[in-house]
């Protein structure tokens, strides 16, 4: 069987893409990141999703972005803000996107995979530039021209099956796949046994998508 | 005075990189990244070149993209070769340029930094897909898309400023901007002082390049 590389963060939208790529009939090595984000119940949880769904093979790397600083997600000086705003939030990491799936490039080359798949979605999201189309056009486009296997004339391929859907459409896909929601984590300050805040960005999404998909949600909340 | 990203393998070219980085005005910070290469010494020269060339801050940050395995450089089991061959050789690594571009991506836009330079050449290089001027501009293109930075309209530039120069070009270039090549390392086997092999492709690419630039070869060598 042809192999794929997934990018899986624990969460909603990644379970719901490593599903998908399963179904297509693909050997599936999913691939998380410890890149010092507070919500570290959702590295847990990729592992359990991963096992669950039936994944080949997965590796969690650690990768020190942190360091850099500049985001929510992995500054403790930094609220994680509970009311939507304008623009790019602070919770946005830089470069992240860019730097996963170059990390799932290289893997995906010595797995001679065929194609990355990755979860973002440019319909209910954060406003994050890392997850339009137009990104993913141009990391294929760098893609074509990077590697050993892109020379020789196996590029691998991208694909983001979320990024057209709405949240509730996804979580439709995903119901219907049989991705079991319960193991997943969204929330930006999940506890250490995955329980969600309720109030951050991710889980407003996450609850209007199960509210408006009309299934219901299994998400387990902190007591306020 | 402006910022810029400086990658940093502690070689021959990209301590020349940081030397027109730093002649060009820019307050430079420098980055070098331990991924299980068995060059260790590169990295002590990367710190050593930052110091002696004046970068403003200087960063080793550790990715594991060995455990991926599938090169010379970072898997034990398979030789360095020591004879030129056709093709893109066994030393290279899946996605390196992508992964550190990307990381230094996310540096930069912490830093607000208004350039990348990395230090590729095209001509007298190994044959690996991620040294050539069209990998640069897609690189260049995903940046343009990829930040809050650029998003807000100040894209990060990728400077690749020996990407047409030779590797004589290269020394004569760094010999007359005051660059001590005595503190740089590009073997790939180089012990743990430092000195090289004298056999391997970055050697005997390095020992021409003195040779045609008419520059004494200040490389500490192992004895035979």
């Amino acid at each position: 069987m042809p192999r794929a590389v997934i990018l899986l963060s624990g969460g909603l939208d990644s379970a719901t893409t490593l599903a998908i790529a399963i179904e297509a009939g693909f050997d599936c090595y999913t691939l998380a990141f410890d890149y010092g984000q507070r919500h570290r119940a959702e590295l847990v949880a990729a592992a359990r999703v991963a096992a669950a769904l039936g994944a080949h093979g997965h590796r969690q790397i650690e990768i020190p972005i942190g360091l850099f600083g500049g985001s929510a997600l992995t500054d403790a000086a930094i609220d994680v803000p509970e009311a939507g705003g304008d623009g790019i939030p602070v919770t946005y990491v830089p470069a992240r996107n860019t730097i996963f799936l170059s990390l799932a490039l290289g893997w995906a080359e010595v797995l001679e995979a065929e194609v990355i798949f990755i979860g973002v979605n440019a319909i209910d999201y954060s406003g994050y530039p890392d997850c339009r189309p137009e990104f993913v056009a141009a990391f294929q486009a760098l893609a074509r021209l990077a590697t050993k296997q892109a020379v020789e004339g196996a590029p691998v391929k991208i694909e983001a099956p979320l990024i057209e859907l709405t949240k509730a459409d996804i979580i439709r896909r995903g119901h219907a796949l049989g991705v079991d929601y319960a193991l997943t984590v969204s929330c930006y300050q999940a506890d250490e046994t995955g329980r969600a805040c309720g109030r951050c960005d991710a889980c407003r999404l996450r609850r209007a998508g199960f509210e408006a998909a009309g299934i219901a949600d299994p998400t387990s909340y902190q007591a306020r």
